[in-house]
């Protein structure tokens, strides 16, 4: 069968999961080289990556019972169809070829803020170098957003650090948090289900992945008995050091309760952690009743002997959002409480990338810039960003409510964030096949399920789970009517699977 | 003195050394954050570094006996004044902001170039992530380039992976091919003077850094006896595996030459080392009877005995050559013979980043691909590309004709890359007083020269030099007529510094 075909080519490249392009180059040349898309899940990295894969000729030819193949795998807004804010994109070409500041057809406020950024810039070129921690003008705009976001909260610019998308944020940090110690190997406490960054980088630093599972029977909250239990347990044979936090949650969209902050901050302070919040999806907030606070605000709010004290690291990014800019890399970090040897370290382990992008720098100084009422791109700003916005909690809902009427399926609220992280039924004979074929049950899910409907998800043992459950992660970008077509296609295919497995 | 005073703030922060922006500043408030641009060389690092510095007050106000501060540390040519070439800034901007692909003030081969781009986009956005391993039609265009380069050897747009600057690429190799070997720790042999990054890498990856020296009196040649020295006292110690070289020399500025290149690559062969081929300079020799020869080139010429084993990867950037766009962090590596199984790894190591900034990648393609004759925009590059090129040439020249006209200088001719890299005599009441401070004495020598003279020139203990010899690097980069007044004053100074310490 295609399915025993593709995993010998998956055995070759153990890595590469869930093969999209291996479908959708149907009727290419065989000779032409196919760049396929790929997930790897089976380490635990869910990962956009890609190879040439030279396709045998048996493949092609094979029809398939679906025209398209949906990549519902990625949080990538753009390559889902969203249009990107006209006004972040006036401000980078602006930047990119000055001569443009002459041209009528630039609104006045994107000008002011291109030749803002690149007074900022060696020889006012984005081709110039700029300081490792990124360019000064755009670290001061970040703190004045941050300050605006967090009801005055004082914010400075020394704490922000540009960094190359969030990732590069997190994996610097994890890097000097974790290699400070000789004595006893850094534990690392990370909420199951998490976003496989963190527990790639933990490998990779030779550091110990502590565990903490998010509440699934309680929209996947975060819980501070279970944070205590995993701590005591890991204390054992580690020394944990950090905490992580993903708020609003990858995969589980779950959105933190002001008092779940405050309990992670008080357990944090107790237990002298280093807090790591992950708030890359502090714009995609969709459920009423729930908001976004961020870990520095509710951290000055409980007083001095808290912020004088916890350390913490914040993490943004143009990637999410109503921007969607992952193309460009940019990001940053603030970061409070470091100590200044530690900040030396970091300073310097940054350095050895030279710069974060440039460009990536002036997209993210427009995500914390942007037009504001009375400057001329303001009304259409406000606009493209509700519109996306407004459509992301719509389809949040939209998601939700399909999946809880699938006999088997059960999704908790999509607070925030992108994605739907459904649990699924399978069946005890299924679960017998898919060992036969060395896969893990969700995964021989997913595989069936891209085969048979072209729709290509994430298997939630990427991201982790409590053993015995089965979930998969699908982001909700598709545009509505895409999306609709996409959730019938997953409940269709879901009853099939269960009667054939009965 | 203010050395000293600065000294107390190099001690809180000891990767800090070389501040221009300690004296730029002067006549700023006390109150406002100094952004401080520093060379970082006492680990071993060059870097473009920053912090915000608090000035404490009896700085300001201290006549310093200059104006400006000249950076002619760095390789960043836009800082230094150089013009983006303007075709691949349109591009660039087209791809950004693609509205513009109406406008008639673009060239239409601009347009061409940018639609095709915007194809291998995902949503045809650069907000897109791509795959990791860059855009497919951009990896064609690199591979073309590399045959025209080449005179027609072949080569596979599968083994080009594009990256965030050449750096990017030279740390995910060398993590792969030394994460590889758990009984003895991997040798990684690299040239003395050498571009920091490779030690930082080695340190960083726990390795073992097996110097080799280039031969100063012999315009810094690479001889294949002192290969076979290093390699031979390594193996007691080690197990050498990878194999540097850089081609124009960093900081060195020598041009291999053919010969010289077969004996390298026959030399690889023999003992199984990797190659590593940095080549980020290859459009910068100006030397007469000098030539760029890539590595992959000659060693196809070599015949198959060498081309179907030698293990090679290449590195280009857009930092550098007649573009100088180093802040779009745009790369490529070009990888010959990698195993399958590494090559698997090293795809996987890149996910881990997502993918490298599209706009850099945008930038990468128009410098392999830019106008042809017969383009509406080839006049107007070519007179770019020619005018930048030529400067440096004329540039070269100069430097090392003034440098050797200086007593107790001197300076090997600068064939390619943009830096020289003069030896200078230090008299050892010099040396003393420099370790009475406790500085290398070529650091002491440049901290005197940017107290004095306001020019920023990096230490040789900062590349690694023959014990008992002291160099600095300088960039050529400065404005012709800007190039000779720093000439001079650093012959004046050179002068006085003999004088002081005879």
């Amino acid at each position: 069968s295609l399915l025993e075909r593709q995993l010998i080519i998956l055995c070759c490249c153990p890595f590469l999961m869930g093969f999209p392009g291996l479908w959708g180059c149907l009727g290419q040349e065989e000779t032409s080289p196919n760049l396929v898309n790929c997930i790897k899940i089976c380490t635990g990295f869910v990962l956009n990556s890609s190879l040439y894969i030279k396709i045998p000729s048996p493949n092609f030819g094979i029809k398939k019972p679906f025209t398209e193949v949906i990549k519902a795998n990625i949080g990538d807004a753009h390559a889902m169809g969203q249009r990107p804010i006209t006004f972040l994109r006036q401000v980078v070409a602006l930047c990119t070829y000055p001569n443009l500041l002459d041209s009528p057809s630039f609104p006045e406020d994107a000008k002011k803020r291109a030749r803002r950024i690149l007074q900022g810039c060696g020889g006012n070129s984005l081709g110039s170098y700029t300081a490792s921690q990124g360019i000064n003008c755009i670290r001061e705009d970040v703190a004045s957003y941050i300050e605006r976001r967090d009801g005055g909260v004082p914010a400075d610019p020394d704490n922000i650090y540009l960094t190359t998308g969030a990732s590069d944020g997190i994996s610097a940090i994890l890097k000097i948090l974790i290699s400070g110690d000789g004595k006893s190997r850094t534990g690392v406490m990370i909420p199951i289900p998490q976003y496989p960054l963190y527990s790639a980088a933990i490998s990779e630093l030779d550091a110990i992945q502590v565990n903490y599972y998010l509440d699934e029977e309680n929209c996947w909250a975060l819980n501070v008995n279970e944070l205590r239990r995993a701590l005591n347990e890991a204390k054992a044979y580690c020394n944990p050091k950090v905490l992580c936090i993903i708020n609003p949650g990858n995969p589980t969209g779950q959105v933190q309760s002001r008092k779940c902050i405050e309990d992670v901050i008080h357990f944090a302070w107790e237990e002298k952690l280093f807090l790591l919040a992950d708030e890359v999806y502090q714009d995609n907030v969709y459920s009423e009743g729930c908001q976004f606070h961020s870990f520095k605000k509710i951290l000055y709010e409980m007083g001095p002997e808290y912020y004088n004290n916890v350390e913490l690291a914040s993490f943004h990014s143009t990637s999410k959002g109503y921007m969607g800019e992952c193309g460009y890399r940019g990001g940053y970090m603030e970061v409070i409480n470091l100590h200044p040897e530690i900040k030396g370290q970091l300073v310097k382990l940054l350095s050895v990338r030279l710069c974060p992008p440039v460009s990536g720098q002036a997209a993210m100084d427009i995500v914390v810039n942007p037009p504001v009422p009375g400057e001329e791109s303001y009304a259409q700003f406000i606009k493209e960003k509700e519109s996306v916005l407004n459509n992301l909690a719509k389809k949040a809902k939209l998601t939700e409510d399909m999946f809880n009427k699938i006999p088997g399926v059960h999704c908790n609220p999509l607070q925030g964030a992108m994605y739907a992280f459904p649990r699924i039924f399978i069946p005890s004979k299924a679960i017998e096949e898919a060992k036969a074929h060395k896969m893990a049950p969700d995964m021989f899910y997913c595989m069936k399920l891209l085969e048979e409907t072209g729709i290509c998800v994430v298997p939630g043992s990427g991201f982790g789970q409590r053993e015995g459950t089965y979930h998969f992660r699908m982001t909700i970008l598709p545009p509505v009517e895409k999306l609709k077509i996409l959730l019938e296609k997953v409940k269709d295919f879901h009853i099939k699977f269960l009667e054939k497995y009965a």
